[in-house]
């Protein structure tokens, strides 16, 4: 169960200010969501993740239901209490996850990538790792190797038993590469399952559901409208976004447009630094990505004066070295660590390193939607 | 400049209950000293160092000169101030460390361990990958190749550039296969780099001279009773033990014995919780060991029930899996974690898994320690 409010929409652009109130706390949208695949941010404690700043946290039901099981899950009285997570929490519906095992790794593409001629997907293609049917995936565990059919019905049982305040719709993630018509007999039964998914759910849980349909605006307008004429408690917005990043917040658009006012929006998998801003003026609520704890763990730090790589021997000497990550940051690593330390700790590869880095990225990018949200309410974008 | 009181002296053992002051605060002895070979207890961040009950830590004076060098260190005000580490720090003199590289990686010897008759270190032997001369030991550098070469003087000047509370003198640390006319040989040598410790500081850290003499009851002595003619601040017992256990607490209280009773003894390296409550018993004031974190990094966890591998299924099920790791501990993954879940993220390869059992582990290890000072207080031990 959960509640939406717009408390105030942009004159300039379709960004909205909104509160998402949730069983275990409010959200303030625009808001990111920083990904915790396994019940855990990367390197991050239950306490840093509320320290951090965040205000919600999506986990994964591919993931979770190979590892550790949803039963242990339940048997713990839900995924809050049994990772401690303080902030409300959203699960993936699995579909991401089971399909770049297909046709993603197959052609080794992602979300966002340019098309190769000679890989497209047509009509009637099946991956090579997967079975698609009419009614969900089969697929081999990367855990013990046994076979698992996920489809919809499957997928929301899952979510039921993880038990987090916003569980998604299970979908068909289409690849880049996906032809208009391979993409719109996909469309077909993405929208089939989402009203098996809406059938299903037995929980007060809110359901989303996803919008998919490529880089088809006929398609994605089809979706939206779809999507919004059922009874869904807010939207994703997933799958791929026209092969450069040029074309995403136009696709976006073409989707917000159509969707209800009144329900929260959710941008799967997209959230560089670079897009923040514009996703939001296309009219997200909220977005997850994985860019602060990844790149963290290879040693880069997002400050206001841009990424750094702590890689690098210029951070270990003279004056730079002492200087604080983020001069602008009041999180406790700029707080309490230099430059030096901090590159120290990575190039001698100590885990302390790349928790240091988590933290302050993770923070980072909660505390800059922070100043978004501020500029909205400014009426500044 | 250190201070040391002892507080009280068991009548039953060599036990002793005191006080250590250093410019960064007083230690409680017995004290556990976990080890931050590169300037960071290995996953933890500098708060948890002292959330964790830390008292004193210490750091490599080997793997600091090599990375980041001292020179970054210095420039940061001294080690404190580089790590932002709260509590008094000692640095190892290095010896250790270069040493084995030499016959250690040869033989494949730790510091207790079975002597294995084809291996014994005669007199005049040299290690393949090091040079031992007069004056110290060449080897090479593992991060760039570079030839470096380190005896009495060096370790000092790396030493105080480090900017510890406590130093130690430069030693040779012989190995347990080593004869004990090569031992004697050594320890001479151990002896007279001793006397060029204490000629080259400078500063007014403490410095602890290095008992050694390996297995021989007149070489320890002799060792004990020359470090403890010279003007040192306290002193360490080094080396090895007897190639097993059961020799090391004997051996530990032939050194002990000849030690002046006001000067505080850091047994070196040693430091199984089976061992504290004997070494303690034995005279030792503190000591330092990486067992709570390297134990840690590989699934497991001390607890007053004994150590549990969490890399194991079965604490993935049941009653089990629900249980905090260790009911009676107060530390904050036990009040706020299951079994279950902990044993989720290590299973999952998830470096959250490994700093909250990183944390627990020392926080048991230093509780543990605590409870052993109240049984000297009680007159129990």
């Amino acid at each position: 169960m959960i509640e939406f409010k717009v408390l105030k929409k942009s004159l300039k652009s379709n960004a909205r200010l909104g509160v998402l109130k949730t069983p275990h706390g409010e959200v303030e949208t625009p808001c990111f969501v920083p990904v915790a695949t396994q019940a855990t941010i990367k390197t991050l404690s239950s306490d840093e993740i509320v320290s951090a700043g965040s205000q919600m946290v999506i986990s994964n039901t591919f993931h979770l239901h190979l590892k550790p099981g949803e039963k242990l899950i339940k048997s713990h009285g839900g995924i809050h209490k049994f990772a401690n997570i303080k902030v409300p929490m959203m699960t993936d519906s699995g579909g991401f996850q089971v399909f770049s095992l297909g046709f993603g790794r197959d052609h080794g593409v992602s979300k966002v990538e340019k098309t190769k001629p000679e890989e497209i997907i047509k009509k009637g293609s099946q991956p090579k790792l997967l079975k698609i049917t009419d009614d969900g995936v089969e697929f081999t565990s990367y855990v013990d190797g046994s076979k698992i059919f996920m489809g919809p019905k499957e997928s929301i049982k899952i979510q039921e038993s993880i038990g987090a305040d916003i569980i998604l719709a299970f979908d068909e993630c289409t690849a880049p590469t996906a032809t208009e018509e391979y993409t719109a007999e996909s469309l077909l039964k993405t929208h089939r399952w989402a009203d098996i998914c809406i059938k299903t759910k037995k929980t007060d849980q809110a359901l989303y559901g996803i919008v998919q349909g490529g880089k088809y605006r006929n398609l994605r307008v089809e979706s939206a409208k779809f999507m919004a004429s059922r009874p869904f408690d807010g939207f994703g917005i997933g799958g791929e976004f026209g092969g450069d990043k040029s074309q995403m917040v136009k696709m976006i658009r073409w989707v917000t447009e159509e969707l209800p006012e009144n329900k929260p929006r959710h941008l799967l998998g997209i959230g560089y630094l670079e897009d923040m801003e514009k996703i939001i003026k296309a009219g997200v609520d909220t977005f997850d990505c994985t860019v602060p704890t990844h790149y963290a763990r290879h040693g880069n730090a997002f400050t206001s004066k841009g990424k750094i790589d702590l890689t690098k021997t210029k951070y270990l000497k003279g004056k730079i070295s002492k200087e604080p990550l983020d001069p602008e940051c009041d999180c406790f690593v700029c707080r309490d660590h230099t430059k030096g330390y901090l590159a120290h700790l990575v190039r001698a590869h100590e885990i302390t390193g790349l928790s240091l880095l988590s933290f302050h990225n993770v923070h980072y990018f909660n505390r800059y939607v922070g100043e978004i949200r501020k500029k909205i309410k400014k009426g500044l974008i």
